[in-house]
């Protein structure tokens, strides 16, 4: 079905098999939202799934709510619920702490693991996102290691880790990761993903993969409110090997034996740190109750049909498409390259269609497919078009950058 | 006033100038809850805090926000309410992360910054909590430092920090942090304290005291939530000097730039990571709310005045006192030692007194005199004298351990 008049959108919409997943969230319809990829909108069961834990289990079990109210194993429950939606089988993620605090932990593990074998290297690329960048080497100058920024092909010998982000934020290219981890592993490195614009968005088979660490973010794609608590990945069989130096008492094989020793916990567990923030933990479960039924390759069809609408009229109007044509390289986002990328976003904000800029010049627009319907991403690209002819990006007030998230 | 009977307490609790602070906080009449000490009750304003944050904020506001909403700074604005609590002036504390993730950031920054005067040692001692324990192994092995578990007093040239609890979560015993902090400085070491157990509890007077570092839980005394985010205080002094090795794009001093060079913000946000959990930040601003007005000199003469009674009636039963009797070296909890806590403390909570049991042999009474009364202390004594005369903590249910938090 071409996707070329509106009636046309309208018509995908109601054959639309993700259709009824709308209602799951709390979304207006005042704007066209394509800024899920950098902020998702709150499951329609987010405030009663906060409420439920500040009145009836804080307030009501207080202290013994850590067992009776099962919070000690949401971070594990929440983990293989995100595991699911990332091709990992139950055991191998857990919710916690940040994305930056997770991929410390783990290039931190890599980098204490290669050091018997002379692999002091983490391997990335100078256009990953820039606090991966920051990690890698702060986790590189503490341990004694280095970084270098050679990509997939600088993986040799004296490589600890390499780490890549999966899609990338700015022009939403997506890496084979198969291919990617297999020719690291025949030099002999593990990868770490980061998988922070992929995870809820495009098909995803970790373990079939082979693959090794991930790290991802879940308040993108998956919805579970803003600076929820991360995911990280570690495969079953480097469980027992690799070692967290994050450590905290919730990685304690026996956490409330209060032993001075620290006994790493057998499986995932050992990857957690302090204590999990339980109210952050509510909306996770409910942004999993969101998901629940919904099939990624649905999700990803509709994602592609209608970034091939947006780089369609994209192109009608004469930008630049920064994204890959592909959409086998191509992640969840279609970003356009302009100049004016900044008055672009801004007035297209005031147009009613909110997206986001990244300097120095890419404009994104995020593909949410549980919520944006066909017609949005017409009406979207009317938007932009009508922003176009009036010249509306470049009015004064946008001549100067102001702080934007 | 002697508090030696139900009357005088009844009489005290009249008196009482944080009496009005009873309903600020979520509690029931059913129970007594001497487990503040571990996790604290909700703030009344909890909920509203929270569904404004999900429904007005996220709902409403969406990536916005961040800006509008004011997201982007409760990290050091609730940080700067928890300074005023103890002792520190605005721009040294933030609200971030989990207590072992910030002690591994303090405790990771020491090493390296001793590095150039081999200053490669953490000193502690083997009864500091034992998570601060694991920290500062991982910390120490992964930048190539050792931990030394001989006390303040082995500081000494190759000493990069020594790291104590102020005060002991088993007996409550409490250090002397100015004069520690002083006799390590005099060996050119920095001391980073731990305050989970003092803060919101006892005066402190960070800047006052010299303090260099310092982290602590927010969901004991300060009651922000089951697992809310921790904070850590860095003196102005040291925050152009230190580096923080968990990095994040919250730590960067134009974050939004999404340069791929670190460059670390100027004052105490350099010591962030990742984005901030902000639904979990929501309870920490209701907390500081039911704060507000506080004075802590009336806090500690209230929690010493119920500590005495405690004592004295604990002493009638013939029961072992674990905590200094010494005011000044005594923090809030009284603790029982007993073969029999674990029974104890159980049948305690079945009788309506909610308290803790810590392996091996410690039952903790937590005083939290914002919501704990004083005929709350006597009856929670008259219910641990019933428990004695009865036996009930001889029961052979509690023959077993079960897990318990």
């Amino acid at each position: 079905m071409a996707l070329t008049s509106r009636p046309s959108c309208e018509a995908a919409d109601a054959a639309d098999p993700l259709a009824h997943a709308l209602e799951r969230f709390l979304v207006d319809g005042a704007r066209i939202y394509m800024d899920g990829n950098s902020l998702g909108p709150p499951p329609a069961a987010a405030l009663d799934a906060v409420t439920k834990v500040v009145r009836d289990q804080w307030r009501g079990g207080l202290i013994s709510s850590w067992n009776r109210a099962g919070w000690l194993d949401q971070p594990f429950l929440l983990g293989d619920q995100v595991g699911e939606l990332i091709g990992a089988a139950p055991g191998q993620v857990a919710i916690c702490d940040s994305t930056s605090v997770n991929l410390f932990k783990l290039l931190a593990a890599t980098l204490a693991h290669g050091r018997a074998e002379g692999r002091r290297a983490i391997v990335t690329t100078d256009d990953n996102f820039p606090t991966d960048l920051y990690v890698a080497g702060a986790a590189a100058e503490l341990a004694g290691g280095t970084v270098l920024l050679s990509g997939a092909a600088g993986v040799d010998s004296g490589t600890a880790a390499l780490t890549l982000s999966h899609v990338d934020y700015r022009t939403g290219r997506m890496l084979d990761m198969a291919a990617i981890t297999a020719a690291s592993h025949g030099a002999g490195a593990m990868v770490v993903w980061d998988l922070s614009h992929s995870a809820g968005a495009v098909p995803l088979a970790l373990d079939e993969w082979g693959v090794d660490l991930a790290v991802g973010c879940t308040y993108k794609f998956l919805n579970c409110g803003p600076g929820a608590p991360a995911f990280l990945y570690v495969a079953r069989r480097w469980q027992p090997v690799l070692a967290n130096f994050v450590r905290g008492w919730f990685g304690h094989a026996d956490p409330f034996a209060f032993s001075p020793a620290f006994t790493p916990a057998p499986g995932i567990a050992r990857f957690m740190s302090g204590t999990p923030g339980i109210i952050g933990l509510a909306p996770v479960a409910a942004a999993m109750e969101a998901w629940s039924g919904v099939s990624m390759a649905d999700v990803r069809a509709k994602s592609v049909a209608i970034a091939e609408l947006l780089i369609e009229r994209i192109d009608a109007l004469g930008l630049e498409v920064a994204s890959p044509r592909a959409a086998a390289e191509r992640g969840p986002q279609v970003s356009v390259r302009s100049a004016e990328g900044y008055g672009l976003s801004r007035a297209l904000g005031e147009a009613g269609v909110v997206v986001d800029f990244r300097p120095p010049d890419i404009v994104r627009f995020g593909i949410t497919p549980l919520y944006l319907r066909f017609v949005d991403a017409w009406d979207a690209m009317d938007g932009l078009a009508s922003v176009i002819a009036a010249g509306a990006h470049r009015d004064a007030r946008w001549a100067e950058r102001a702080r934007v998230p």
